[in-house]
């Protein structure tokens, strides 16, 4: 198994995201890309225990990723 | 769906964009390309609650974007 | 021996990671690729001394890994 | 339209370039390459609202570039 | 000679690494590769004058390398 | 005219350098390649307003440089 | 002339690294590739006016340059 196959397993299923610099956010794996950008849909930003919904596709850009846990 | 088909999406609609050290810009997504280059018109940018206009197109540097959400 | 036969060594033996940021993962090691990308399962995180625990495939990006120990 | 071609059209105007760390520059550009360096002539540099005029052209790093306005 | 000719004749023998953010290691160096990814056994972590011993073999991410040295 | 060819009119003449954290760099620009690593003569070296003079040619990795200005 | 036929002309003679975090080297240039790793042979390392000398080769990598000099 490489590490993208375990990030396939999460696809369409609720993902909590960790950004740097302190920001995260969980919402439905819709899509992934090799270089880790992601789509989430129905996600929550999580910054400071403020809580910011996000309606429709949030795209994350892969470089800001630091882990994806279901 | 890969992230980018996702983006495509949201071509000529209202995006928020939020690129790193605490700036974020709203406006209509005119273009993108592969890096996240994008390339907002009618946009306004917001840094620590300050709003600044942005008349014309204004182009981000796909390595600042964070997240770009509807 | 080339510094990613010795990750081979340590595939589904309990690993400590650490990651920029003052952030580290303790788990298994399921999977890695040649980025350091990283699969841990029943992975625990640790951020100024508190713990949280993963259940499932995390999945860290390589860019964030500092160094990877038994 | 690709965010280079909304570049082009800025070609020998006015445009407004903000730097990482604060700084920002104002002059009419005269050339951009692929990597977002861009040359401007007439600039003035402005850090911390402390303004220097920059005669002659200027080259800007496009590492360094977060967006580029009218 | 290349750079990594001169870490080559370090191979097998103990070596100090400067990683960026205060953190070094001293161990046997057991292997490399040209990202500058290296392994060490019998690894000591120094941060901040805290000691730690790593048993066996740890890997170092390059990329945090700033300078090798005997 | 590309980026790099205004840097062509700047050979054999004297040069702003500014870099990364707060430190420039004037002196004559002897030559420079793609990556914008840069070689002075009678280089200045300027960090909080504190002058030191680089004899012979100075090396500045284009990593480093912000923008280069006559 | 290309900067690295600069180097070229340091090699085997005492140069001063400035690397990024206000870390410098002095030593005798051993060896460099086009990434600007580099090696010194008796360096001496200079951390906030604290000198520590490294006998043998220390390996620099190239990503932590800031200049060299004479």
């Amino acid at each position: 198994m490489k590490p993208l196959d375990a990030l396939q397993q999460s696809l369409h299923k609720r993902v909590l995201v960790e950004l740097r610099g302190g920001r995260s956010f969980r919402g439905l794996l819709d899509a992934f890309d090799q270089h880790l950008n992601l789509v989430l849909s129905s996600a929550e930003e999580v910054v400071n225990d403020v809580v910011t919904p996000h309606p429709g596709l949030t795209l994350l850009r892969g470089d800001s990723v630091v882990y994806i846990s279901p």
